[in-house]
């Protein structure tokens, strides 16, 4: 198994080819733009600071991983770890530092904070297997350099987690035992049998378990029978309707059993009675769920009317209008400047949002990614996912130029660590800017017309979780609004049809399967800092009202209106998005108003995902525990503090009911009242929820479509500027007619100058003339282009450099396939 | 005054400049693709059926003039009029043939219906004016052809309505009268006064009327000064702050009478008080809200870095891949079908909308858009708009290319006819597809990734009523989803800020400018007829469970889960979007089924705009009264009637407390049971609304923002097709890897064949061989492309046909400035 542990090298080398895709670029002739142009390629921009929250680098992870394997000997950790039953280092990453020693740092020139690391370690203790937090640091690793146990981040005061699964492939081995025991009946209800040399063997069977079942007190877990779906990756709609529970609570694997049979709506004890039911003439018989082309996510033949020409696409043949350090992953767009860094379990977060010079966030990004099934068989009835267990770092895989991402983007590679191995995802995450296909304002007045082109700046990644693609993006526009939003593909996870089904959970999507309802909740934590540090939320309430005004008398004694009333937060809470909408949550400076003595302010609101993100549906979810209280509400307001760093834990996934980190220490009602008598200081952080209810039916099969699938939330300036900062900045045109002769102050005539400032502006645009005349704003195209092919339809096999999709380590086959083998 | 009365001859040279913009780009050589493209563009599509819709030609409107002119020679109509004193013809426009009488000529062939007009007639009764309505038909005018009285669409059972406005032009003398005489007022607190000679004139000032204030019993109205905002048509964020009462109920204007006037939060009953109190060493001065550079909609010198290079921008080299037949204003796309056509009131609207051959809907379009303020000043705290009465249909103005919409979109033009003339907005719909900076579906397996891209068509305009900007646009995808969305822009209508406001009605936005609290809901229709025309609707409820399932024993007993309940609607009602999105709106055919046995389906969601769309704040609203009761909830299911075409009549304006059209009339609890023993036939409506709770902030100046003022309604397929049917359309790449070990199910590898119809698909992905390999599905480009600067940056000068933005008759000045001047 090759190790792809690439050198700063392909750093560089991919940081040349978004240079030559500009190159490839031919004006008609030379233009003072082109020259511009070549300016701006130079790419001496730098980040203002260093990337604090940055991987570590490889030779850091070398360092820490020496150390560590020296500083606990006594754990004799191992490099090449085959179960669980040994001492190894899971996962290496940084340890982000603490906002208050970062903040100094960035804002007031202050030295720059310690810089630490975090090792995960898989550690047998009393013979059962734990997963136990180290922090190591300061790095580089020197004299004053210690392994510490990590604990303050997490409220439950451990530093350490139970690890339920034993030993995984001893897990899979007996699925697979037990599968062949019952070939005979497989074989004749379904047609086919287990593969034991070739698991993905088209004409086989899989036998896979549950993955989200840890029960209290022991694994015990449901395997159900899938075909493989080997050519489009479909198994998760090729489930098979036999479903076998197994108990591996113990370390001895010799005493797991398997247990019940269930098919076709019955449940039978044991293995014999199943047998013993299936000989029987009268046995009721389900459909079988076939491998065939209605899993195929490509057609390749048909061709309706249309389809004989290439769709539109996007193009900027002059270049990016960003800057970008990819060293330091620092962007700076349009007066928005932020950082970017990547974790295992969470994929991207951005710090330090900054527009124009003023601060807007310390902090945007994933907490956890869950998926929450219900259904009426064994293996969809506990069926939940929190794919940052599975990595949402880990698995945002190489993104496909010209589709992901406009032939165009910018792509920056994500580097992890785990065991002792560094590995890169190449062009993983990637930047462009796109125009939207409508306008960020318009206006037609009598003689004229404004128009003003929305051009947004996109950072996205892709996470494939085994089957499910989320694609997640962060989103600037040029007045300042900031956008989280979350779209969803790849397969889903079905449930087998069985005659029992009655739409209940889902709809019939083929012979003999059955969409399987389920809730996705995306958490996000959004650490805003509204101009200064010190902000206050409130509400801001459209209320009916019916009121007697003075001047409406006599012909209206009382009017039926509405008024806004403002109620503050005044303490640690969950909102949902209002009823009718009819609440505006906006964080607030404590401090800082605008021209017009309003206190500047970001609103939070539902965004340009299908309708309100919605939270669980579940109330007081068995399979959650209390692993994932957030996800019971849409929105959360707590007080900022450092040991409070992230809402979830990727391990809260072993121990649902006792995670390490409770959400619900942290909602605790704590005041948010802050100034005069308060320990309280007012940095006050946001958690809020993207998702879906998704009831996938006969559309979403083979993929989910991402046009419907989407979530966002926005955080839109309120009262941030003194006056919409676009305009700075915003390409467009006024386009100035032919009339003179206004009327009604509509007219956007061109007319004789008044007085003071009006005089200016008036005379510049009757320089105009008569007749049509065009007057652009920022700078337009001048001339035609020669675009190369590579801007219209990249070169994929050139480009692509991934050999496979996934991760590879641990000595296993880790394909996006191979994850749940990963993290035992 | 030109009228722009325009030959048929524009819609044909229209049609050509489309056809020239694909011949200015050159591929580099001459490829299949362009054969192809030549085929495409002999532009011999047709429509399957005539567009019985369609606006009346000129001609039609020309012989119905003139027969109604002869048939109501009693009535003496006027072609020239000059007041409401007059009888003549306000609107002329095609009455719209009943569904009842239409489906069987496009469903079974059957005759064409019946061509019928409406006609609005301004007729002076009793010496008070009315406008009543007549229908003229059959058409062509020949020997059958009659006027009757239209009365069966309005549920108030009448025909006309009273017209409360006495003389538009006295009206606004009389402003111009009182504001002459609190001159010196006016100078000393303002600066300024009415100039009777330049309106315009920016250093003088307007003094306008409350639009809507229609009181019970006559018209009273406030009138309020403003700053003309001469430069950007920005008189509505130029409020002055001095207001005076009018009351115009008579129609002998030597009545009238100027009463109470209001100023800086008092209210004084007589000028002379006014004066009184002004005098007074101790008066309390407001500020002034001049006007100046805040106003302008460009910043044509701010040079930020990025700016110096132009945006991105979209390209389609190869024209379009739908088929348009511009005569009959029919559209075909990836299998959708469909019908434009205008009305004056209401814009566009789509009739008979099919998707890969069946039925979806039979109508789509809006019905009313309304502007709802409040607030404690006698203008913002009474005003409210219905744009119909304006005209959403009448001002949809010239779209600017390149900006409005992309460089390569197609045209076409709308025409209406007013008094006796007829007249076009050129180039006022577009038409283009459009590729979405995400894709539609992904996913990565480990040896193959498939990207599918989002493409999708789009067919806008734009209506500048007055101050504000609707984008209004309907959108379709290639798995069958219909988008409706709006999108606001333009000129906010702001209130005075006096030192009163405490931001109980909008925050302060500028020295003397206060931002105003206003509910947009905008109402459309979709009349659907999902696969059949008989349908029912159903809630599919998401909802918490207990449950003890057989298979979770002895571990949990009891399991905190969800499910799902379909509630049918058995009776007219009224729903709003559910809270935590946690309920389905599907309509289903009564009788098709897919394949799996799911009745055929569209699911009607919140879309793709901020949040769920809103309904209206107040509660009974005074100002409404009845004439819009489709605002108060977001959604409505009603049985559809011939007699019941629309919610709202613009005209509703005139007469809110008793309204031509009363939606309660409508929406009121009839059965939606239907078959055995039902009257009913199981062919439902469904109106629903757009909109925003509008609170506008610093930012809103001196524009409103389109990405964040969208909002949208979806329809979307719910087991409609047997599979996602965007997989026969759309254009991708599955990119296969160099790897062959798959693992687990989800490989996407390339394998030995299997049986049956697997092996076809494998064996095929087989012959990519080793290594990377792109195999397409759909057109790809295939060359790099010289592209002119028209397809990047379109010729504004020469392309733009509109000399003013407006509409022209009656005599008027009939700018976008002066519509509160038209409809008397």
């Amino acid at each position: 198994m090759e190790l792809r542990t690439r050198p700063l090298v392909l750093l560089i080398s991919t940081c040349s080819l978004a240079v030559l895709t500009c190159f490839y670029l031919f004006p008609f002739s030379n233009t003072g733009i082109d020259d511009r142009l070549r300016t701006k390629q130079k790419n001496s921009f730098q980040a203002p600071k260093e990337n604090i929250w940055s991987e570590l680098s490889n030779q850091e992870a070398k360092d820490v991983y020496e150390f560590v394997f020296d500083e606990l000997s006594y754990l004799n950790l191992t490099k090449h770890p085959k179960s669980n039953r040994e001492n190894f280092i899971v996962v290496l990453e940084t340890l982000r530092p603490n906002k208050t020693d970062a903040v100094p740092y960035l804002r007031d020139d202050a030295a720059i904070p310690e810089r630490w690391a975090m090792a995960r370690v898989a550690q047998v203790m009393e013979d059962e297997p734990y997963m136990v937090h180290y922090m190591v640091g300061p790095l580089p690793v020197g004299s004053d350099t210690q392994v510490l146990p990590l604990d303050y981040v997490f409220n439950s005061g451990r530093n350490y987690v139970a690890n339920p699964v034993q030993d995984f492939f001893a897990i899979m081995e007996f699925g697979l035992s037990l599968a062949e025991n019952v070939s005979d009946i497989t074989q004749d209800l379904l047609g086919a049998v287990v593969n034991r040399n070739d698991p993905s063997d088209p004409k086989g069977l899989l036998c896979w378990p549950r993955p989200s079942r840890i029960e209290r007190g022991g694994l015990s877990m449901w395997f159900e029978f899938f075909r493989p779906g080997t050519a489009s990756g479909a198994r998760t709609i090729l489930p098979q309707g036999i479903y076998v529970k197994v108990d591996a609570s113990s370390h001895n694997t010799d005493d797991w059993t398997a247990g019940q049979f269930y098919y076709n709506g019955y449940l039978y004890d044991t293995e014999n009675d199943f047998r013993k039911a299936w000989q029987k003439p009268d046995f009721s018989r389900a459909g079988i769920n076939q491998d065939g082309s209605w899993t195929d996510t490509e057609d390749f033949e048909s061709k309706p009317a249309g389809r004989e020409l290439p769709p539109p696409v996007a193009v900027q043949p002059y270049g990016p209008r960003y800057r970008l350090d990819k060293e330091q992953k620092f962007v700076s767009w349009f007066g928005f400047e932020f950082y970017i860094t990547t974790a295992q379990a969470t994929g991207l977060t951005l710090f330090d949002i900054r527009f124009k010079g003023k601060r807007v966030m310390y902090e945007l990004g994933l907490q956890e990614a869950m998926a929450h099934y219900a259904g009426d068989d064994p293996m969809q009835g506990g069926l939940e996912f929190m794919d940052s267990f599975f990595g949402m770092g880990l698995n945002m895989f190489e993104l496909v130029p010209g589709y992901d991402c406009p032939a165009y983007a910018d792509y920056l590679d994500s580097r992890f660590h785990q065991t002792t191995h560094s590995y890169e995802h190449p062009n993983s995450i990637c930047l462009f800017e796109y125009t939207a296909d409508h306008l960020l304002s318009r206006h037609s007045a009598q003689y004229s017309v404004t128009a003003s082109r929305n051009t947004y700046l996109v950072v996205r990644s892709v996470s494939t979780v085994g089957n499910y693609d989320y694609t997640i993006e962060y989103i600037f526009y040029l007045d300042g609004a900031i956008e989280v939003k979350i779209r969803a593909s790849g397969f889903i996870f079905g449930s087998f049809f069985a005659h029992t089904n009655e739409d209940e959970y889902g709809h019939r999507i083929q012979e003999a399967l059955s969409s399987s309802m389920h809730d996705h909740v995306i958490n996000f934590k959004a650490d805003l800092d509204v101009a200064t540090q010190e902000n206050d939320i409130v509400r801001l309430a459209w209320e009916p009202l019916t009121k007697s005004y003075p001047w409406d008398g006599p012909e209206i004694e009382e009017r039926n209106t509405m008024h806004i009333v403002e109620y503050p937060v005044e303490k640690e809470t969950a909102m949902d998005w209002p009823k009718n909408g009819g609440e505006f949550y906006v964080v607030m400076s404590s401090e800082e108003k605008n021209a017009w003595g309003e206190r500047k302010g970001y609103r939070i609101a539902a965004g340009t995902g299908m309708g309100s993100p919605p939270h669980l549906t579940i109330l007081n979810s068995t399979t959650l525990g209390d692993s994932a209280r957030w996800a019971e509400r849409d929105l959360w307001v707590l007080q900022r503090k450092d040991n409070e760093p992230r809402s979830a834990d990727p391990l809260n996934y072993f121990a649902p009911h006792d995670p390490l980190i409770d959400f619900t220490k942290m909602a605790n009602h704590e005041t948010l009242k802050h100034g005069e008598g308060s320990e309280y200081d007012g940095d006050l952080v946001v958690y809020f929820n993207l998702g879906a209810h998704h009831l996938p039916h006969s559309g979403d099969i083979p993929n989910t479509l991402m046009h419907t699938s989407a979530s966002s939330v926005m955080f839109v300036p309120h009262n941030f500027a003194d006056r919409d900062p676009s305009r700075e900045s915003v390409q467009g045109v006024r386009l100035q007619l032919k009339g003179k002769k206004g009327s009604g102050g509509f007219a956007g005539e061109q007319s004789e100058a008044a007085s003071g400032d009006l005089r200016t502006r008036v005379a510049r645009r009757a320089e105009a003339g008569e007749g049509h005349k065009a007057m652009y704003f920022g700078q337009t195209y001048e001339e035609g282009m020669k675009l190369p092919l590579e801007a219209l339809e990249p070169d994929l096999v050139g480009r692509f450099e991934s050999e496979e999709i996934g991760v590879t380590d641990l000595g296993f086959n880790g394909s996006a396939a191979g994850l749940w083998e990963r993290e035992q």
